[in-house]
């Protein structure tokens, strides 16, 4: 199920950028039972997003609409936003429209011995860009992650972790990466590399705390290694505890930070589709 | 007129690749007076090109086939290849195969005064990315260069510069960059950011000579500030000649090597369309 402009679609016009440049950018939220994990955040990011690479977000409204014609129930929703339709060339017309996408997909089957036992990671031989004009957007340029997921075809592989160009952690192919390094979380500042997630600033910006620290700082291969415990993020899979990667293994995530962050994602959730039934 | 898999369409399925990822490769050919020119060096670079991102490119048969069917006269040639169509995520299936574009543009109205009175450029404040993986490959994620084609709308700029991380020049926002430093033409290596055009190619590989040395090296903005002469390329403008960027200029670049480039792509147009009659 696909809308374009709110409009039951199967397909795209040529001539929009995101065919031809990436132009654009999406987000990916999760829906359970009728309710739209981290709504607020989501649409927030959306913006932000749109107006770095100066593409005007739909209003939420729009949106929202759009969602509830679709009345997902428990599916993966992406959102996309591409810059519109243009003649050849970068140059862009004064008079360019925006187009949106809503597209519905199964919930990916999270295993949930994932969040029991632990997962899975590979090291990327693949490098995250350096670019601090795009870094942090969720944009439609994603062939280095389409690259680095070529790497591994073990289903039990839950994702592979990227490094920069200076051997810096910056983050899993579909997630944020989180570390615990002197009792304090830390995650990878995003500033020139990565995509900063919703559930990673929802993590930084509302559960980080006197109890649990979190901060963002530069983390070497040396100190992941070293980390008493990590855990990746996104918005599908939530919080997922890291075991291992390659020969390295860490203890287990406690619950605390788990169970924080279950109790914010219940009051953010924004109910939608049979919310009147 | 736009082909998809060989038949006239006007849309792309949502499902593609190019969309959600830019997930795929492309190149900008020029046909004048049904000449298709540099053919056999455009097919060889998508075809490396696909290569390097682990697509397999249509035979050269399939998309001579589909030139034949636009009967180009004189226009700007698009091809794209994406990976094809998939569901969510970056994990590749299977069995995907490959979705071809081919589309026809106008050609751009370069004035005869570009190449008599030379080309006007900017330094751009974006910068291109640092990704090995993708460095030299015409593919699609192009934000970067949207960004950066952004940063000017004066009709008389050519072009704008991109520097690297470390401040190394790169290339043009849509060309290449070719400085005369002590007698020596050097155009930037492409290893690490930046476009591999055919144009530069064919430059580096049929022009150079020893009365015309062409090499790859790094070049300062320093160095490109005090070169001799500087000119940019590209398949639809040729060899540009660079008068001046911002506070600098230039002298004009002497003809020989646009008399030989010229030679040269007289011996490499093929014959397409109207050819037999």
């Amino acid at each position: 199920m696909r809308l374009v402009n709110g409009v039951l679609a199967d397909n795209l016009n040529l001539r929009d950028r995101a065919i031809q440049f990436g132009d654009g950018v999406f987000r990916t939220l999760k829906v359970r039972a009728g309710q739209l994990e981290f709504w607020p955040q989501q649409y927030a990011k959306l913006v932000q997003d749109c107006a770095r690479i100066g593409i005007t977000a739909p209003s939420e409204a729009t949106l929202l609409a759009d969602i509830a014609q679709l009345a997902p129930f428990d599916h993966s929703l992406k959102i996309i936003i591409t810059r519109g339709e243009s003649a050849r060339g970068y140059a862009l017309p004064a008079d360019i429209k925006p187009n949106r996408i809503v597209q519905l997909a199964a919930l990916p089957a999270y295993a949930e011995r994932l969040y029991l036992a632990g997962a899975k990671l590979v090291l990327c031989a693949t490098r995250a860009s350096w670019q601090p004009a795009l870094a942090g957007i969720k944009h439609l340029n994603r062939l280095e992650n389409v690259l680095a997921r070529q790497e591994w075809s073990d289903p039990a592989v839950f994702d592979g972790v990227m490094l920069d160009r200076d051997g810096w952690v910056v983050e899993g192919v579909m997630s944020n990466l989180f570390a615990l390094i002197d009792g304090v979380w830390c995650t990878p500042i995003l500033n020139e590399s990565g995509v900063s997630g919703v559930y990673r600033s929802i993590l930084l910006n509302d559960i980080a705390c006197d109890e649990i620290p979190i901060v963002e700082c530069k983390i070497s291969l040396a100190q992941l290694y070293a980390a008493e415990a990590v855990f990746m993020c996104n918005s599908l899979a939530a919080c997922v505890p890291v075991q291992q990667m390659g020969e390295q293994s860490w203890p287990l995530l406690s619950g605390e930070i788990a169970a924080r962050l279950g109790q914010r994602a219940t009051s953010s959730l924004l109910f939608i589709g049979n919310q009147s039934a």
